[in-house]
């Protein structure tokens, strides 16, 4: 087996530099043949063309990103987000996606009421799971960095992660996404990565850099940063995963300006040494 | 009693602007009479000198900031933070503060060991206890934010600092200082800070902007973000703590900038509104 059979890229990764087709086109040149898609990318290249070229290229689709956001208190923008939702699953199952990688949702700006937020956005994913398990979809449910919780997820730790997927009581069309970038600070992770066991449906991987200067757009290329990926990889194949691990880089200052050949180039390489 | 009787201000909130003369000046002509200080701060005005104007103004000291940052491998380096808070804690007695503020340090930026970092920092502060105990000083361990871990605080929950002081075994010169800008997104929150109880002997107050666009120095003004404050301070009292409400606003795009009386005088009216 060559040592980066398990390796997908998430096309956020060159996202600056290349649409959808250039990405499938440039990883599987790479022989890099597992890929997660972001829904505008897809749309924007058109969902049966996106899924044939995917189809065609030998792509392994590890996620469709980025569901969820169903944390707002307004009802009307509630129900806007389940349809879209809705539509993103239908689409998810089209391009044949591993999973939907799903987010909770932050805090409506006007409001403080973190609860309230995460009981929301709670409703939401439990009025999605039929939806989910008629398309034969996995929602992967991701838990963000704390520091995203006012803006984009109020769920914050893998432990609530498992929390909820005890509430809810999902089949297997509910999952969790383990990303380290979001995870590694925490002292409970190996417990909570035990915990979830075969939940598990994505793993993803980047760096923390030592003086990171964003909090959204400056993840570290593997090997640059300060987390032992290894460490956590090993946690969650001993949970029983066994599926991608999936390059996944926010960097406006860095890996988004360089060429994307290289980019891909530097994944391989880094995956095979700190991975 | 007067609303106000519980307010302190931790001198960073006018960094840029004011000495700590002109702070201490400053904060009493408002009558604020609780403050935290920083060591260099002191130091630059002498540290008799500074305990003499504090006491002759009335001063309540509810922190000396911040000592601890004793995660680092190298032998000689940690030494030189071992020695380096020895002095700080004979210069908080001096000053009679309340508490010396300790953060546990971050993860050497050529390391990946989070446990070791961990382990080192608990190394340090349990041989700093002996020295706390003979100055009557109280060390108040602050867990930051996540974001946080790699640069500055490898302890990133109040669990774990909970999880430290049991080990640790220590008696009151071992305490813990919750600041809600740092514990509030915690879904364990109300359990850790009741198992605080009355280890907590500093209560740090400011808000989270809903876009902060800075790791470290963006903090918002009670008010202006999405923190339920009153909320953590019940909690916080309901634990046990009966001391001041200390307001600790690192903001250089904003309060830094601003007439600091100005300053002091929205700390008032929003404390007044928003605590």
């Amino acid at each position: 087996m060559d040592t980066t059979s398990k390796l997908a890229i998430n096309q956020i990764t060159t996202r600056d530099q290349w649409t959808l087709e250039q990405a499938i086109n440039g990883y599987a040149h790479q022989q890099v043949y597992g890929i997660s898609v972001w829904f505008d990318k897809v749309r924007e290249m058109g969902l049966k063309n996106a899924a044939r070229q995917l189809r065609d290229a030998g792509m392994t689709v590890t996620g469709y990103c980025v569901g969820g956001i169903l944390s707002a208190r307004d009802g009307q923008q509630f129900k806007q987000r389940l349809d879209e939702n809705r539509r993103m699953i239908d689409e998810a199952a089209e391009i044949g996606a591993r999973c939907m990688v799903l987010i909770s949702g932050g805090i409506d700006p006007d409001s403080r009421d973190i609860d309230g937020a995460r009981n929301r956005a709670k409703e939401g994913l439990a009025a999605l799971l039929p939806n989910a398990r008629a398309a034969g979809m996995t929602l992967g449910l991701e838990p963000l960095h704390p520091m995203m919780c006012a803006m984009r997820s109020a769920l914050t730790t893998l432990e609530l992660a498992n929390d909820w997927c005890d509430e809810l009581d999902g089949g297997p069309e509910l999952g969790i996404a383990v990303d380290v970038y979001n995870v590694w600070w925490d002292p409970n992770l190996a417990r909570e990565i035990a915990r979830a066991g075969n939940r598990i449906c994505a793993f993803h991987i980047c760096d923390w850099l030592h003086e990171t200067t964003d909090l959204r757009f400056d993840r570290g290329m593997m090997g640059d940063g300060v987390i032992d990926i290894p460490k956590i990889r090993k946690q969650v194949e001993a949970a029983g995963y066994q599926g991608y691990h999936e390059v996944e880089i926010f960097s406006q200052r860095n890996w988004w300006r360089k060429d994307p050949d290289d980019v891909v180039k530097t994944v391989k390489d880094r995956y095979r040494r700190f991975v």
